[in-house]
């Protein structure tokens, strides 16, 4: 593995090629990007210079699709022609049926490894990139068939993750896009419908009276941005619909039984589950 | 105001005990809890000694009901035929309509101003009372009659809350109550949910990999006592049964418009009041 091809360098694409580097790797990253980023992404020292597609796909011994859900759509499409032989395009995109289903369209066999790691932050770009974003984080690998796995760029890149700190996790894509209608896509709708709700209902007096710490908590991720997320909901409409009809049937089942002594066993499965998930990632 | 008693030094009557002090009290400091709860409390520094209900509401200024709200409850009715004349009893509820109506019942006239500071923290106990608790907070004060604000201890009780660092709002208890449901009660309801319906659905390996920092957020409501929340919930059903109704009400919105342009204004509309909230505490 001679050359790294980013396309999006923003937190992820970035902080991809800045573990990369604190990693080991000491070959050539390129980065296909608006050029402003570009530039900033070169003094900041994320990548070495930046290309175009077809330059990068042609060059690139892996190619790591960072953008947004659709553009990495657009992405397979326009790389096909150009791809090496020998080559691997992985992608770091959060939702994995649509762009598995693409990729197998259009691109050689065995020449595809979809990714999701799962790690983020509040503020994006490259200019917020490090090297221990995927640290003690779940990076989910997505195989369309097994024998993916030892091509040798997969390999590599597998070896890479884990030099991270991060924990990669091989799942079916139908399964992995299921998993995070329900332990990402969910919380943000959760957050974003208690954000909008409230924000019909309370005047800012009242909102700023009102505002303990438990509402910050649970309207933070209510600030995501919108232009990711549109492509995670247009992209996994029906798990996240399942997911949603879930939660709503269990806050009818809560308002059922608000003043009853029963409420108390949906506290203590929520509580014991909250309790869980901190013990098993601490 | 020479003497002060807390009823229930826990987190919150111990942290009011302290902000007192900080703040310049130099009379005594009554505690009324259990007796390992008072040596723990006069160790710490917290209170000067313990007192019988009976002898803390014959000896106290200001009566500070601090415990759950149903031992509130129960407290009003067993320290009104002990009150001093010209004393003024508070308390720090979580809900206000149910404590009023019996402190109307049963105290004296002009000698109850109920209290709700909007602090807390996910340790309880007397050990992780702080003096600054009530900083940036605030501090709500319901008034069943305007002129018991006028009671010269009701002035001080207001002062100290001023150089606590907490912000007083004056409110009536049906306002608070319904304001509450919408800011704290439901959010605790919204994560709850989250937590028990996820707790259903996956396994401990799912769980462990699928959890994000956006989960964590949005489960850490869930670990709270349900000593405190029953209580909370069993005064407050009618408000948070409506909140639940429109919060359920927006969740099938989303649903309906998942994979359709219009759900970005639901972002947007969230992604406003989140950053409105953050503007506006700090």
């Amino acid at each position: 593995m001679q050359t790294v091809a980013i396309f999006g360098v923003g937190l992820i694409g970035g902080s991809f090629a800045l573990a990369l580097r604190r990693a080991g790797f000491t070959g050539e990253i390129l980065g296909v990007s608006s050029s402003t980023t570009i530039t900033e992404a070169i003094r900041l020292g994320v990548i070495d210079r930046g290309a175009s597609m077809g330059e990068a796909a042609s060059r690139a011994d892996l190619i790591y699709l960072a953008q947004p859900i659709r553009q990495i759509l657009q992405s397979i499409g326009g790389l096909a022609p150009h791809l090496k032989a020998g080559a691997l395009v992985t992608d770091a995109g959060s939702t994995k049926v649509e762009i598995a289903g693409r990729a197998k369209l259009l691109l050689p066999a065995n020449s595809f490894l979809g990714g999701h790691p799962m790690a983020g932050k509040a503020v994006r770009g490259v200019s917020a990139a490090e090297a221990g974003l995927f640290e003690g984080r779940t990076y989910f690998l997505c195989a369309p068939d097994p024998s993916v796995l030892e091509h040798p760029v997969a390999e590599r890149l597998v070896e890479y993750v884990r030099k991270f700190g991060a924990h990669p996790v091989i799942i079916g894509a139908p399964e992995h896009d299921r998993l995070v209608s329900l332990t990402s896509h969910l919380p943000q709708l959760a957050s974003t419908a208690l954000a909008s709700t409230l924000s019909r209902l309370l005047d800012e007096d009242s909102a700023r009276n009102g505002a303990g710490p438990g509402l910050f908590d649970m309207t933070r991720l209510a600030q995501s941005s919108f232009e990711l997320w549109s492509d995670i909901l247009f992209t996994n409409a029906t798990s996240i619909d399942l997911a949603l009809g879930l939660y709503i049937e269990e806050l009818l089942r809560i308002r059922k039984v608000l003043n009853k002594d029963e409420i108390g066993s949906t506290f203590e499965r929520g509580s014991n589950f909250a309790a869980f998930l901190r013990k098993a990632k601490c």
